[in-house]
């Protein structure tokens, strides 16, 4: 029986020739991942377990971007840990504020994360990288602290369901959308514990920022991780931003997948979940009116160029309806670079939008737009549970960029073609 | 006995002929300010005094800046008071997220204080708009929900300091070192109760964003208020923001003043508050090297569009100092818009420092940019109490924006000509 790409990935680091789904196995890291929130656990769970250094100070990555530059002492106490951290041990991968961004954004960017390559982040939404063809998942502090120190994980090999993707989205349906329409399709628990492995020839026509929308959404679907095989448009990728080889994987042709999902993106829609899970989605154009108080476009989940440009298309010329407040994040400093040179933050400003510095901020309820009470926000971000944005009883509707900024002008949830787009 | 100018202004606006020091006056408001923490309280004290109808609803202005976009719940809850206060009284000049900046650089960008005015705003630095030639100064929010009601309000009438400025501020030296030198000079009460009356010919030498800066920190030396004579740099600043018509007033040439006080502008060098007081006063270059964690440009004081355009001249082709992190927050979206297409925000970004979307923030401990036990920070803000901008035991150096971005490139706080510049 052969491997799905994901066993085959992890195969190679355990030094295996073969693994099967349910066994247990220990895997070398190509790198540890932690945040303002996570790393400092982590750093003490190292203190507790008295270990006193890291396996490589090149293959950890520390990205203080949650609640930074700091919303408030007790964060600035982290990130105060976390810099203090990176100093002793001499970290090469430690973002300051100035040099950060959102890590899931700001590490395939940096080039430090590639196809092959296995992946443990204290953050749930580590399984972006499956985009470029690496094995990479979330993980809890104390596993954090263990891989910084020892460059090892243990993990229980995962079964994998088989995406099948044919055909290609249709204008304004975007990597949101397919990843919404599966969840909605497979539910929260859909995938509990196993890989998402996207394939077909319906990859190809998906665009890397696509295609880390999709992946970074895995976990949504209870995923361990999600995964795209290698092909030109992620090599052009990996050979822009990173000077590091990378290893190619794919599935064994006779690989054994739990389920495969046949997808054909040209049916798929502009896509919304209600309040309060990924998987209560809805086809925009199918449910009365639903008027909001908040529209916020960015998050590891839709905080890239592509998502900019996209939200920039619809806001050109037009203006945000008066009442509603539209926060736009760009993931990371070199996407708001790109972004003022394309005249995109020009274009927001004008809109009646705002736009801040690099954070997650909103997302899971930080800062830079947290929600009052009865408040309704449409959000790019990723997770709509109760009270995750603010009040326990505001509402989250999850959605692509482009239904974001529809909203935004229409005050109430829109796909472009309401604008006659 | 002649008056000063800001007796001038009162006595036209109690309907009095004339008015003296100490005298109890009642005036007519032309406009009333509050801010996202004042104005829940203002609201709540109208309730209370059963007060439902507002004097008139253009002559107030609500502008949620401290803890805009949203940082918190109790924030976003606030927010959603004054909104609603905003379309229940049909507020002309309330700013919704997207449209806002922070209050005492918007409202005389969007023409709303002119000379001759007499504005309360609750808000200590209401003071600012003194630079345009007109009668401003904070109060509590008991005093705006009365002025909000009724469109007047009652003062004692102050005596004043006349500021005698002579010659021209040396290149790199600007507006905040003036206020600073005076402030270290007189004390932070030096001017309690008191106007701080500007003239001389050095006056014409000043910028209007210099102005602005000055007049802002009148209340740090416990001022009333600040105030400049109108001559044709604020006339044109006037006729370019606002249609409305203004009245210009000059102190009458027998008018008497506690105190006459020279300052020659070319004797004035970089100069530094060191904590916990805007009176402790160094001039930079005549203390023992201070290593510092963090820079903030930005503030109702220093986050005009002059202090963006010299801190880019200083941080053009260089890079922050690595371990520093900067926080550079235009005062408005207009500013904001302006420092892009001059491509300011792009060298802030590429000299390694974030940029904000414009809010107070962290001036008063709000967020973006909070202070971790014992980080020490330079900042162009206006208060350098103790545990202003975060811990208890964290430090605060005010500075102009040239010592601010100078201090960024050394880690250290510096001057442009510790650059070469």
């Amino acid at each position: 029986m052969g491997m799905t790409m994901t066993q085959k990935i992890l195969a190679a680091h355990a030094g295996l020739p073969e693994v099967k789904a349910g066994q247990l196995i220990e895997a070398d890291l190509d790198l540890v991942l932690g945040n303002d929130i996570t790393s400092p656990v982590a750093i003490h769970e190292m203190d507790k377990m008295k270990l006193k250094s890291v396996f490589n100070k090149d293959k950890i990555a520390l990205v203080p971007d949650h609640f930074v530059p700091n919303k408030d002492i007790k964060s600035a106490e982290h990130c105060k840990c976390v810099r203090e951290f990176a100093a002793r041990h001499e970290i090469t991968n430690y973002f300051e504020v100035g040099e950060m961004g959102i890590e899931h954004a700001l590490l395939p960017e940096s080039g430090l994360t590639v196809a092959g390559d296995v992946i443990i982040g204290a953050d749930s939404h580590t399984c972006t990288y499956g985009a470029l063809g690496a094995f990479s998942t979330g993980v809890g502090s104390t596993d954090m602290a263990a891989g910084m120190a020892t460059g090892k994980a243990w993990f229980k090999v995962p079964s994998a369901i088989k995406f099948n993707l044919t055909g290609k989205l249709k204008p304004w349906v975007s990597g949101k959308d397919v990843i919404l329409h599966i969840i909605g399709m497979i539910g929260v628990d859909g995938a509990l514990y196993r890989s998402m492995e996207f394939s077909g020839e319906g990859v190809s026509s998906l665009t890397m920022d696509d295609r880390f929308t999709i992946a970074n959404m895995a976990i949504e679907a209870g995923g361990k991780n999600g995964i795209f095989p290698v092909d030109d448009l992620a090599r052009a990728y990996m050979k822009e931003h990173s000077k590091r080889d990378f290893v190619e994987y794919s599935a064994d042709p006779d690989a054994e997948y739990d389920e495969v999902i046949d997808i054909d993106l040209s049916s798929l829609e502009s896509t919304v979940s209600f309040p309060h899970l990924p998987e209560n989605t809805h086809v925009v154009g199918t449910f009365d009116d639903i008027a909001i108080d908040q529209v916020v476009i960015g998050s590891c989940t839709n905080g890239r160029i592509d998502d900019l440009r996209c939200a920039a298309k619809i806001l050109e010329g037009r203006h945000v309806k008066k009442g509603i407040r539209v926060i736009i994040i760009p993931a990371t400093q070199k996407i708001y670079m790109q972004a003022i040179k394309e005249g995109l933050i020009e274009t927001f400003i004008k809109a009646g939008a705002v736009v801040s510095t690099p954070t997650c901020g909103p997302c899971l309820g930080g800062y830079m737009g947290i929600l009052a009470s009865g408040e309704k926000c449409v959000s790019t971000t990723n997770r709509n549970f109760v009270g995750r944005m603010g009040a326990i009883d505001s509402e989250i509707y999850l959605a692509s960029p482009a239904v974001a900024a529809s909203s935004a002008i229409t005050g109430k949830i829109s796909k472009p073609s309401d604008l006659g787009l």
